[in-house]
């Protein structure tokens, strides 16, 4: 793809780092990027201030501009400027919104109605689980979902809605040409060739701690809300919330065990006033696009069990801590015969697991959608 | 003990179920409740309507009047009536506290600052073993413990803060000389003991369907607030909860997995704005017993793991749902034979538990309190 000089302006604006404040100045009262760049100190004086005309004036290392253009040579790969109108509108709002967008993958889902997917990369097996089922039932519902391409929440969010008609968006917190964590390069690229993937860093940019903290506002920035799944307290999934918060976008939280430390984060953000959320219908029934989700409250992890009331009863009675075979007639009051045969059919569904010492628990299952 | 012709008039207006702001108007007119008894209906109709004065009237069938006299002859077994000293304060308020209270026990628990904690019969294990847990550690800062006397969470209730100092108070839905379930005899006999039992129906009452919600609002209004700890959407606790919102007590609810149907009600509470609870101190901060506990927000979990942040890492990365050796490797990078190693001593440390086809699962406890 040829680089025109408006993209080459743009990108050039772009790495000077200028406050939107003063981005905004400038470009209303000369109009384009390009003549921003060609201004005399003179004119910029009477726009901005002095220390900000420095930052104008300074030139940029060359290596930075010829590795955006290099990365602007390949197919796909685009700079989305404030002036491009699929430049995400969520994000004019915010206060600080990125000059450009280095952008791959799918334009038409920088305008869509988005919820964003966190939480912590060393979240448990259920919460990733949950972070892709999800993902997976609000995409199925054309929402598109954003997250951080980070290791365990946002990878299961991306995950699951990657195939489904909303798809997702990762923001990342380096250069678009870095994947980071290394360890999610297939995922990233499975997003740009099925999803997009944005950042307000220039090619070249590493992975830099204090970039991800900032790169978080732009998670909730383009969403209508943000959706905590798992998160330790130190988590910078709760600065994504509190962002969130800040832009009146709609904080969402999973609850969990109160003696998972990967609860705590969510436990934290509902008792400061974030919606608690069972399923994916209260997200959608939050940002107004399902019926209100709370129907006749049946127990929805009967649907798993097909085979009558008894067999439920049995499972209620194993609940999801370990229990043996005595506590166990005591709680259903079948016979020990019965009580060994209906355990076997439940083991055989994957319902419950069979311990040592002849202990038995019940298995999680992601409640079924009501989509 | 002797039944005074005083304790006999109360039982016996308390047997006219009279609502209270007629038994008011007739206590401020007449002065006592014998006067009461012996008004004529001339006396009566200038006080209260006719049909109210049909009930007061009305003669108290001799085997009731006898069943109480019988109950009250046993030594520990008294009648607490509106203008006795000990009756609770906290009720008074409420709207219609019951004129008498049948009482077995220590009358010093009656106005103790109290919560009341309840959820469903058939409650998980996890969840028995929190109403345990809370229930010990509140009474061992000096709250007085109240609950329904039913199966589940009531019975671990009781149970937790039996022998401690803030000891406990069943209030229970028939006579206070019926056991409600009988499985819970040993209980109420030990209660009876080492704490309170109360009930507002007269000696003879049997277990009545309607009773039980109507005792509810007597949870609720002697206490400063209302523990859910696990309820379906169907549980009595919810109607014992609103009841506490009513009367301007505090809710307080402990989330659970979203896969738990036992969680349904307490995150339906929270949703209506009952508050999150995660520990004891979490509700004594609440009712202004104890500072603000949420401190350095320490991870909870890892007081339980002595051998240093090796194994904690290796407890973390197996979580509560089961997980392979190879997904261990993949997310600890420990070697196999180490992994071995260190899954030996969890396991003998009763963290985890081995599961079929070698897999692997956390054991939740309950945190710590930091009482």
């Amino acid at each position: 793809m040829p680089i025109d000089r408006r993209v080459d302006a743009w990108a050039t604006l772009a790495q000077k780092a200028l406050p939107q404040r003063v981005l905004v100045a400038l470009l209303r009262a000369f109009g384009d990027p390009n003549a921003v760049l060609n201004a005399t100190r003179a004119q910029l004086r009477s726009i901005i201030p002095d220390s900000a005309c420095d930052r104008v004036l300074a030139p940029v290392a060359a290596d930075r501009i010829a590795a955006t253009r290099a990365w602007l040579e390949v197919p796909g790969h685009e700079v989305i400027a404030w002036d491009d109108t699929d430049y995400p509108r969520a994000l004019l709002d915010i206060g600080d919104a990125p000059l450009v967008l280095f952008h791959i993958g799918r334009r038409d889902l920088l305008n869509r109605t988005s919820i964003a997917i966190v939480g912590s990369r060393n979240a448990t097996p259920q919460g990733i689980e949950n972070a892709r089922q999800f993902s997976a039932a609000l995409a199925d519902a054309g929402v598109t979902i954003v997250s951080g391409l980070a290791l365990g929440i946002d990878a299961a969010a991306h995950e699951g809605a990657l195939d489904r008609s909303g798809s997702t968006v990762a923001v990342i917190g380096t250069g678009p040409d870095r994947v980071y964590p290394a360890r999610n390069r297939v995922l990233a690229r499975a997003i740009a060739e099925r999803g997009t993937l944005i950042s307000e860093y220039p090619p070249g940019t590493p992975a830099r701690k204090e970039n991800f903290p900032r790169r978080n506002r732009l998670l909730s920035g383009l969403s209508r809300g943000v959706l905590v799944v798992e998160a330790t307290t130190s988590s910078g999934s709760l600065i994504t919330a509190r962002l969130a918060g800040e832009q009146g976008r709609d904080v969402f939280a999973i609850p969990g065990s109160i003696h998972s430390p990967f609860s705590k984060g969510p436990h934290k953000l509902i008792r400061e006033g974030a919606k608690l959320v069972e399923t994916a219908e209260d997200v959608l029934a939050e940002i107004g696009l399902a019926n209100p989700p709370r129907a006749a409250t049946a127990d929805e992890s009967m649907e798993h069990v097909p085979d009558g009331p008894r067999l439920a009863a049995l499972l209620e009675a194993i609940a999801h801590d370990p229990v043996d075979l005595d506590r166990l007639i005591e709680r259903t009051h079948m016979r020990a015969d019965e009580l060994q045969a209906a355990l076997t059919t439940l083991e055989l569904d994957g319902l419950i697991a069979a311990l040592p010492g002849g202990r038995w628990q019940r298995l999680d299952r992601p409640s079924r959608t009501r989509a």
